[in-house]
């Protein structure tokens, strides 16, 4: 009889273990997300910025597995998880019981004990939060042309990203650029490219995953987009009207992201192990919860020294919890889990990114050209593939981006 | 002094009235819409159904107008017009006024007087419901994979579109032929191709604005696709679990969709003049108001003898208004409204669809071909007509449709 794997989450992680697990004849998956959709989150900034369509990052989880016969694949929100009786419940009550478990997560936004942030400042972890953000942006260029009083238009044109990672430096330069080469033709009453764009980070620098060089570039490339780069900014309040920041002017801004903490998501908590103060389990060196050697966690939702929150370390954790699981169920040993340094880039903007790999750092054009390299070939799905390079040809040509829809779910436009 | 013209609506007839005034110089215009947004209305069904993304058929409204000097757009919900003092104003107080005005406002579902079947019956008018229909059919797949009760698991399987004419018959094949070619290969214990998919009709048969042999054919062709086509079939109440039929047996269904009747937007209420039982304004021959001859309402929301509610006719009275505008400005007389037939055309699902124009009458592949080749043609801008052809070019050679997104605003899985 196969042995049972029950996955949790399909992003990087859960989705690389259940791929590799296909058509092994000693396992039978059980591959439970509550998306439809596996998500490149890499490039929400993109959808958010209206430079991609929602779909050309997303693929449904179940076309992954359509000639894959040993996985399944459920729609559900797991809840409940028991290490003793080897069994997870959904919100519907729906048992999933498992002989081996991989706990795959992921991450969501911390707002530092702020929850009350998030209405005035959402995040980019999901499609709906990409699609919000995408609308509160071009709905504030449109209120600015709406708006006579110059006073009033100041904080309609002021966007405020709050974090100075990755996520905080391509979205705070992708605003920048839609606002200067896209709008910028498109309005009679007001200059698009007049946005004021801040990017704040609490720490002394931008990216402090990249070496100081490299960090240092972006910072001025991000000057030269117009972005307004604050180090040693530690927000101090958020509303709908702009951002307190410590000991620093208020910043008047209708529109505010937040790009600064993450942490596991929820469900971690319902292990019922010690976690790090992100929510993470702290598993041994094989990814297993100490005590629990037939349970899991990986990417995000795990935490072991050294090792990055980044989308090559989820997908080597997927990797090689598939191999060790047959390994156990072979009677082999297993193997304990080694970051592989796959590098690090960021993108400035349009034509501008930062890479670094091993002793290799690049910057500007070529660095850009890497990037788009390597996101094309990660990113799941042909379509998406040819989607993703022909909406950038087109951008690049014209400097028109396909996606400026203002939609949403029974979008109303706000009375003033 | 130019003169100006105030256009609420960038439907086809008020985006076009636009577009033949763009570099006059004898007139400005500003053009008012809710939405950013103008929406290629007869492909939301593809939407709907995960065949097109929702950028791939709309345009920002204001990229059409980037090199038009002489054309204003606000992105504004006109809720007030005063014929005598020639003034509108928006929801948050803003005036507009006019030397000209055309209302283009369009129509919207009419539930006949059952408002209360909107939330378990939604149109297709709007992106936001076409995002929401597509949810609610994927989404009824994922719960029926879930599902280990055969008697629950029926309803969900079940769909059920109110309305014969064009759109519904539209939606119906494609639902079919997504479960039956798209579907099919991704779920492990539901069978998608035993989906049943019905089509209601009120009226003594189907598409009764085309000849009877081509609807006879539609019907024929529905069938092959697997849709329960039910003529004479009055809807008598929907809630979220079924629909009672008139003199019939009730058909449990988890989802039902509204393709029925039709009205015009509820500006024309604001208008202040005799309106007929649709809520259109009853138009002089030259599509002005009654004892007004300088504010005009032109497309659905006009109502002319002989003259149908489609967009060729809203297209042209669009074009006319704007010269007969120019006309009486240069003391020239005007040109009353003809309605020229540019025939009618249906797809039925996948590859067939019927088509007819003046004394030729196509049917199954040709007619299919027609099809796409008009609605290419009149598809606005180039990028969405090169990422409609790939698509669909994509979804013709794999079975496969790309935006199988279950997506919302703070989109959350239902607790069952």
């Amino acid at each position: 009889v196969p042995k049972h794997v029950l996955i949790i989450g399909a992003g990087f992680g859960g989705l690389t273990a259940a791929k590799a697990l296909t058509d092994k004849q000693d396992v039978r998956v059980t591959l439970v997300d509550r998306r439809n959709h596996h998500l490149f989150q890499p490039l929400l900034y993109q959808v958010a910025t209206a430079g991609l369509n929602p779909a050309d990052i997303a693929v449904p989880i179940r076309a992954q597995f359509s000639a894959a016969s040993n996985v399944q694949v459920h729609l559900a929100d797991v809840v409940e998880i028991d290490l003793n009786e080897k069994r997870a419940r959904d919100a519907s009550g729906a048992p999933f019981k498992w002989d081996y478990l991989i706990v795959a997560c992921g991450s969501q936004h911390s707002y530092f004990g702020h929850p009350e942030w998030e209405e005035f400042a959402p995040g980019l972890k999901t499609l709906e939060q990409a699609v919000e953000i995408r609308r509160r942006i071009l709905f504030a260029f449109e209120a600015a042309e709406n708006e006579l009083d110059p006073a009033k238009r100041l904080p309609l044109l002021s966007f405020v990203v709050v974090g100075g990672g990755p996520t905080g430096v391509e979205l705070a330069g992708s605003i920048a650029d839609v606002a200067r080469t896209v709008l910028v033709k498109d309005f009679r009453k007001i200059d698009p490219a007049s946005a004021r764009v801040f990017l704040l980070e609490a720490g002394p620098r931008l990216l402090p995953a990249f070496p100081e060089k490299l960090a240092a570039r972006a910072a001025h490339d991000l000057g030269e987009l117009g972005v307004t780069v604050r180090t040693g900014a530690m927000v101090a309040g958020i509303d709908g009207t702009g951002v307190e920041v410590k000991g620093a002017e208020r910043i008047p801004a209708h529109s505010v992201f937040w790009a600064a903490g993450v942490q596991a998501d929820a469900l971690t908590k319902r292990i019922g192990v010690p976690l790090d103060r992100n929510g993470r389990v702290k598993v041994e060196p094989d990814c297993s919860i100490p005590g629990h050697p037939d349970a899991f966690v990986i990417g995000d939702a795990a935490t072991l020294p050294g090792v990055p929150g980044l989308a090559p370390a989820a997908i080597q954790m997927g990797e090689l919890t598939a191999k060790n699981i047959r390994a156990s169920i072979e009677g082999r040993p297993r193997t304990p889990y080694k970051y592989r340094d796959k590098g690090n880039m960021a993108t400035i903007g349009k034509h501008r990114a930062i890479a670094e790999t091993g002793k290799l750092q690049l910057s500007g054009y070529l660095a850009w050209l890497a990037w788009l390299f390597v996101h094309i070939l990660y990113l799941i799905g042909f379509r998406n593939r040819i989607a993703v390079l022909l909406e950038w040809t087109w951008s690049y040509l014209f400097s028109k981006r396909g996606a400026r829809l203002i939609t949403g779910r029974d979008w109303k436009l706000p009375k003033e």
